[in-house]
């Protein structure tokens, strides 16, 4: 009697993860955590909340892709749920953050990460960068998030591809969508050999994609690179960007590539600000997409 | 004294119909009615308040159409309000809009809907089939509605093109800007002739109405074919759909063809999450055009 | 058949008015209409939307009620619409609600008005006064709205009250709820024997019911007499008011006094403010209650 | 190295349970679960979202009730998620639940429910009433729910108190709060013995619980019980109803009572409409307080 | 009376001010102000609040245009507030501006206007044209502003451009954009000669802007061009409209042509219909592009 | 050091102000100031914004209390706009506000606090304890905010009643309303002689000011000690507290005791979540009493 009500419980627990997810870890090709942190962020606050808003809606999803002729069944991903941050401290978040992942690559999974502020793909982009030592980052973004600091901060989500930039080397760091950011930071990517795009991101990413053939890549993306009439629940919204659909025919351009995409992140949906509840449902659907595109 | 006040009171009535509707029946072109139903909605219900809405927003509306440099006096149409429809019941819902139909077509009118969910048109399909033998559906949507149940379910807001494509035969079903729907669906319509322009509008309309020349044609639009940028107005919203822009030109690619329109509906417009007014601002417009491009 | 079908149209109508409303104008004891202005308003429009959406949302009313074990089946009051008002000339307006209410007032018929901003009650109120000499005034409001000008401009919605007063004599006027307002306003009241019960709404009403037993009253309510937690959806919403409990309780406190109820109106509900449609659908219960309890 | 990732995955799940729930079934003494059902709802659906949210803003709670000096560590409950409802299909999901819930009954375990409409509580409350042949029912509401049908459908949301009182007996069915209903209504709960108390709920509330001592008690709350000022988020407000204060008090005179609350509930929250998440956070701690002081 | 000018502009000072403002007005090169009016609007008001809403969220946008390679330190304006307003009197507001328009340009400052109604441009615009004979308007918005009255009302918020069109020419009004207006003011327009792009903007722009090149020209923004998906919070919505992109691109393109900017104005931004800060976000980022674009 | 002050004024004046404050600093007699700074809120962050938008919102105030009988004009207080605060470092924005509020108190103004979060409250009375020696506090709250530390972080928004407790003695420190907390710190307060009034303001207060006479009073109001249903607009709702009307007797009974008050702040009012901007209007409205009452 029990057994059958705890088969029960185990449907009913799928309401809370990413729709579809694989029941287990062990055999997961992928794994889905959700990093709530958004306490560094200088503007509008609110990203702790969105991976949670992101599964929810996903119940509106349709299974299958027609852009890729592809179901969510041919794919192996596990929700693993949110990782547990210490609240307010940016330090412990990370290392948190880099444990976790280094943890999900020793078992060869790859790391599907949604934010949450923009920082936390640092320890991320750190801890892949770890296994692989010729790794690419391919980054689309509203801003370049190049600062050393931010207000005498260097923990700030103004910062994360500077570090990594400065981590793998600039030249490996290819930016696309950018339409903010400080004269300093156009100049420092410029000077150190650094790809960016600026306004753009299809076009573009298509003329690199061929020069990243057969290397590791890992994806990040702040969902404000899409214009706020595409995605309004966001904390930093700045006009001027790219259509959800340039952004989809970006993600199947990588998926058609031959890049092989190890870790991937989506961040920045912020629900408060959500009012139509349209950037979470966009942002499930992203990731629906990324998952049936680039974990093969 | 009474008279005068009368005559005011009929004034005073215009605010709760169309803008600029005709004020009596006899002499009309085309009747619009509303079609307040939303029970067979899987994800997010509320379109029953769609028509209601649109109404009070069209008074925003100018009356002129620099597009098709046509003013709406120069067609007479009636508002006759929504049908009344019994709460829950799906089945006997559909019966009373097809002998409403029916009715209207007797009397020689156009038939033009507001939903309501997908499922209203599917009488109104068939009742306009009953009249029209070579009927042609075009069908504007991002979802594929080709279902034959949703959920155990044959009355569902997935199923109404299916039922009329079973009904009038699928070679005669136009779909225009699907990107979304299960596998089977995409692979029903393609074993059995139906037409399914995937993600795009404009173009494969272009091409297809030269091919419909001279047939009648009811034209059913879900305003989910917008991108949610342009319709957050509604249960379903589906990233990377078209612009209101190719929208309004695509409704006149059809107004500057040579088919006949013998009817037409826009539904699902959900006014609860339609935080600025947009989504019903934006389908009183196209339905002015709709009206001022079709009704001949 | 066109006789069926027309016989739906009536049915279909009764989505447009407020619930329940009786089919004709000469046989109604009472007739409700709007008065869709906003245009005097110093702080935040949007009034001119509110007639509108109190009907809309008066379907979910039920038609009993259990405070006064009377259902609205036994009152017959007609909906006769918004009064067409030319848009931004205040003394237009005015002029037209006064000629309207003039006739309604000719055929026996007891005026029901709902706002719109709370200047629209003054041709209203000027109107009864004509006919009943021994008229007073019940007035619920935050404000003291007895203002001589506003800006220098006499016809602004801080002035109805003031506008009455003088007219028929600040004596025969009892302002209840007031929290707001200007020293010279709440003087002049004194000076001149206008009762006014600062803050309390039911204890003095209660007190002063008694003393007008016989006589002929209009009942002029702001909605913002509520305090904003009961009616965000207003212009100026003010703190520190009763709760919507209160406001019923006053209603049929009225009901069970010996006072003639031979006018009423509810104003400044203003949707765009109503997050939660809770004030549109406290207005309209409200209005329920009022045409159960003072319509004999 | 897993073991370790495990564990935080544990954690981590806690995000998208009630706070603090136990982790394990077979241990806890109340079982906390989701209806999310909302498909006979007749004004504004959008409940079956409730329990979702409900648990995300948990996180907000304090652990401690200073009304009842109790923390939420000395009771052991378990959130086993949402019961898996078939869309659309009111019997099939209303036979769920009850199959549900005598599981539960079965394990000895203290069913706490979450809506969804308030349907859902009438499958509960049958099977709890197949445990404890003495049954009472406390009901906390806006409206009779006391209908035979609705619109001719007899499975409707407001119908469950008329049901569960034809099963176990008019007299057994105590009702607090109400302010809404048909006549008819009204009329069949006097005739047949069934306590109705209007508009109030803690005073009379005081009077029945000592007729109810020591029987088992099952308790149903409809969150519009509650005033529209303190919980805009639901399907159907209606003013006029008690503050969050008094409903606390409510909930620990029951506490402090000698009746046995064998199972609860709290339904009808709907997030779309409750603008500042006021509806969701009220809600959670109303289920801390009804745990911490009915849980012994 | 640059005086009572600059003691307005003290008092005006209580606004807050767009980011890095210049602190002294004597110096400045340029000054932003705010007109607050929105008494002429006739389907939903609010513009009123744009200037203030525009300058709080300015402090989220970043110093530097990638677009134009400057910084905002590269240029002096000060913000002198809001303009004081009589309020609801159309006639003297105007006259207000139209004086301290004239100061402003005997300091030889060039005038950036905030808004407000549209009709608030008709005075700015009359007074640069007193100052520069050859002066031609280029003007972007979703209708023609070409109506000699609305509804017998010589100012409205429907005028401005056939104002200035009759008071410097028709030949030397530019209108970009245009999607809405009676069919009377297509034909006025090209009757004498006025430039009308319909729909489009900036393809139309490069051809114009080389028969400009020498001239002095005042650029008078009607955030309406945009689409409602990119500008949500405006009075009068209408689908149809461009992207910010292409807005920004417009404003790029005036930059590098050859004509001289002497003042320009955005106006209509309604913050209360912004539910996501969506369009006063944007808003300021215009601003700042036209500001580094045209003030050189 | 006055003249630095008064430089960061200058700069800070770039906030609009409160209604009707006085032009000038020197002669003022209570200062009025923002602490816009959220950063270690663990719920839901936005109070920054919240000083802005109260000014904003005051030009809606009536300058008279009919209350207090008394107007704005007889009271001098300056606005200074927002204290500029080093983003996202606690300890060094708590030491500006501390400075900042030394040199105030040297200059013999009252402080006249907007917050923020409630840790900005701490150093204030710090800084008002080191002037007056036999200070009081009385605190009107939700929650306790006596925690030592709030996740192992000492600077927290639940500490600074622990602070200043601590500082200058539990039994100085008089807290109101509390419904929220850990049992350790209600225990705390118990033990170490701290009043605390559970739940209830007006009357505990009225008991407990004859004590108090004649002595130094700084009171710290965090909105949310209202109920949700009268302040939506803060980060941390918790249902069950008190009506703004009890609010606004309980600052009147102040008014009229025989305390001595040298300083207050009101904290808390997040406008994110404040749907319908009720709770800024109030927040404005109770300063306005504050004024009247408290600076004599």
């Amino acid at each position: 009697m029990k057994e059958e009500l705890l088969m029960r419980f185990d449907e009913a627990y799928s309401g809370n993860v990413f729709i579809k997810s694989h029941p287990t870890y062990e055999d997961a090709q992928a794994v889905i955590y959700g990093m709530p942190m958004d306490w560094t962020v200088s503007y509008r606050p609110g990203s702790r909340f969105g991976p949670q808003r992101i599964r929810e809606v996903s119940i509106g999803l349709e299974e299958y892709s027609p852009y890729l002729d592809r179901e969510l069944d041919e794919v192996k991903y596990f929700d693993a749920g949110d990782i547990p941050l210490p609240f307010g401290n940016a330090q412990r978040s990370l290392d948190e953050i880099e444990k976790y992942i280094q943890t999900l690559l020793a078992d060869n999974k790859i790391p599907v990460g949604m934010g949450g502020e923009h920082l936390v793909s640092w320890p991320v982009m750190k801890a892949v960068a770890a296994k692989y030592n010729d790794l690419a980052i391919i980054h689309f973004d509203a801003h370049t998030d190049l600062r050393v600091e931010y207000e005498g901060e260097p923990l700030s989500h103004s910062t994360p591809i500077r570090k990594i930039a400065e981590h793998i080397g600039p030249k490996n760091v290819y930016s696309f969508g950018i339409r903010s950011g400080m004269k300093e930071e156009f100049e420092w990517a410029k000077e150190n050999g650094m790809h960016i795009s600026k306004f753009e991101v299809l076009e573009p990413l298509k003329e690199v994609l061929p020069t990243l053939a057969g290397r590791n890549v890992y994806v990040t993306i702040d969902i404000d690179v899409l214009d706020p009439a595409h995605a309004p629940g966001t904390g930093t919204v700045d006009c001027g960007g790219i259509t959800a659909k340039e952004l989809l025919a970006s993600i199947h351009a990588i998926a058609g590539s031959d890049v092989n995409v190890v870790g991937f992140d989506l961040v920045e949906v912020a629900p408060i600000y959500d009012s139509s509840e349209m950037t979470a449902n966009t942002a499930s659907k992203l990731l629906r997409e990324m998952i049936l595109g680039w974990v093969k």
